[in-house]
């Protein structure tokens, strides 16, 4: 079973709900949290072998976007996207997926959910729709500030995600640095590299620059939220800008206007595989119940694959598993 | 004068020194420096017409690109990026401009040409191609490690270098962060964010986000040195990939060939408008001369356009400006 938050997100609760019905079934079970009127309208439109696989949890209370997170998740407990994080913290649910207020989201889950024993900072990790093979990314936010033991945990944690969710073996993590050097960099990014170096826990890499975040030089990159969320809105808007561009130009000449329309299928193939909407989810690792915080502006597709792979994730324990890893670790460190 | 090391770069010397021929003139004098054989050999390829506007200047030695930028500047004092700020401090020369080693080109400007009194650091500055206007962006990596006010004196910086070398007037100011309230950020930027809005020198327009670094949102975007090098080259590397997988995707059918061959010129026009050689100079702002460093791959064409913005920069007396205005604040604190 899975919560969904029906009212987060620009196109709440309509496509959240569409998307809902389209994977919900026996091996995937939902649980919409709202306000249980808007949420039967919408399920009206959707097909009607999903409705007996999803319940309704009434939450009446809704937190918009430019709500002040850890307020608006004090004063509205029965919010839906508090209630989709309650169901995990009370058992109900496997996992809680919003597409709501990030920062609520977090504010919530750290809230209900609390952190693995030994973390220090739960950190949110995406994956990035990389050429050849996805990137693992982390902290894109949920940070603003972090010292070098965190970077560490972050690259176990990613570690543990990207074997657990993507299958890939012995994954290799990069630090994001401006030089390649172990020299280079700032003191956060000189410490933790250190740190890193010498953990047997990672397979590590050593320093990427901003270039090689989305060549694929790594399975992981780990950095600071700060540097990691303003990397990622960069990477987004500089993709988004580019394809308007190319559209202008293939506006710009009848020539350009008939190559424009030839190219438009493998154009719009293009712009799928980078779209962060399709791969907007992002997963906050490290508090005791797997939370994902999806795109503000998710479409049913969006909402439906991010479901998809959190149904994945519930079904491999990964959230069980990080924490079984920061115990021993906890155990070793004791010694 | 301008002093141009002519050894530096991918190309060198011969593109160097093509570049340089190309914009030679009574207008802008060009002193090289370097080995004086191979330079003649490469100017024996281009117009004659503008060799007697080019001076030689001797310097054997040579910093290559690995090589460790403190150590190599102290042990390398003949090496021609060494010489170029040679000349600048020794009043030959009103700029210096090279397309080696950008660690060794900030050490030797530092070394041989010192801080701007009352200025506490350097800034490196460089010109983003965003659509609509260009936008300036510093730190992009003369620091790894940045206090609040260094980020409003590079704000200050960069301002009296918008109105001198681009010719806005009041040009406006942007802090990056992770959320465009005043309360989102690192320590630094809630700082940094308060000591710039209470700023008369700055038309500070507050924080801007990942994604408004090329939105053309403000005139300047000021960061710390660290995150500035990593946007910066996750820019270049988001451009070139779509570009690349742009061009496969015009490769990948019959149809899609036709088509890509159709765009070809209008892809090529707008490849060249992100393209970094072409707008890969950047300006150390903050020492007292002109030092102007190019992409390592820079071509004649973008050395010609380095030095004629560099030129542009020496007539409107950027330096001087930036004495002034950090002499006269300077005078204000100590009142």
């Amino acid at each position: 079973m899975l919560a969904l938050d029906a009212m987060g997100g620009d196109y709440a609760p309509r496509e959240i709900v569409l998307g809902a019905a389209a994977v919900a079934g026996p091996a995937l079970k939902l649980s919409l949290t709202g306000n249980p009127d808007e949420i039967e309208k919408a399920l009206a439109g959707a097909d009607a072998g999903a409705r007996k696989f999803i319940e309704v949890v009434e939450a009446p209370e809704v937190i918009g976007f430019d709500e002040e997170p850890a307020k608006a998740v004090r004063t509205k407990q029965n919010s839906s996207l508090v209630a989709a994080c309650r169901e995990v913290a009370q058992g109900r649910a496997d996992g809680a997926v919003s597409a709501g207020n990030t920062g609520a989201m977090l504010a919530a889950a750290m809230l209900q959910l609390r952190r693995i024993p030994g973390l220090k900072r739960p950190g949110l990790c995406t994956i990035l729709p990389t050429p050849g093979k996805p990137t693992i990314f982390i902290d894109v936010g949920a940070n603003s500030e972090a010292r070098p033991v965190h970077l560490q945990q972050f690259a176990i944690m990613a570690g543990i995600f990207t074997e657990e969710v993507l299958g890939v073996v012995n994954p290799s993590v990069g630090l994001v640095s401006i030089g390649e050097e172990s020299v280079k960099g700032n003191e956060l990014v000189l410490e933790a590299h250190a740190l890193m170096a010498q953990s047997s826990q990672l397979n590590f890499y050593g320093n990427v620059e901003g270039r090689d975040i989305i060549r694929s030089v790594v399975d992981i990159v780990v950095t600071d939220g700060f540097t990691g969320n303003v990397c990622l809105k960069l990477m987004e808007s500089t993709s988004s800008l580019i394809v308007e561009e190319i559209k202008r130009a293939a506006r710009s000449s009848l020539l350009a206007k008939i190559g424009g329309a030839l190219l438009k299928r493998r154009l719009n193939e293009f712009k799928k595989s980078i779209d962060t909407e399709e791969f907007g989810a992002a997963y906050l690792l490290g508090v005791r119940g797997l939370v994902v915080v999806c795109h503000g502006n998710s479409s049913r597709k969006a909402i439906a694959s991010a479901l998809l792979n959190a149904a994945r994730a519930s079904r491999q324990n990964l959230t069980g598993k990080l924490e079984r890893r920061f115990a021993r670790l906890e155990a070793v460190r004791r010694q």
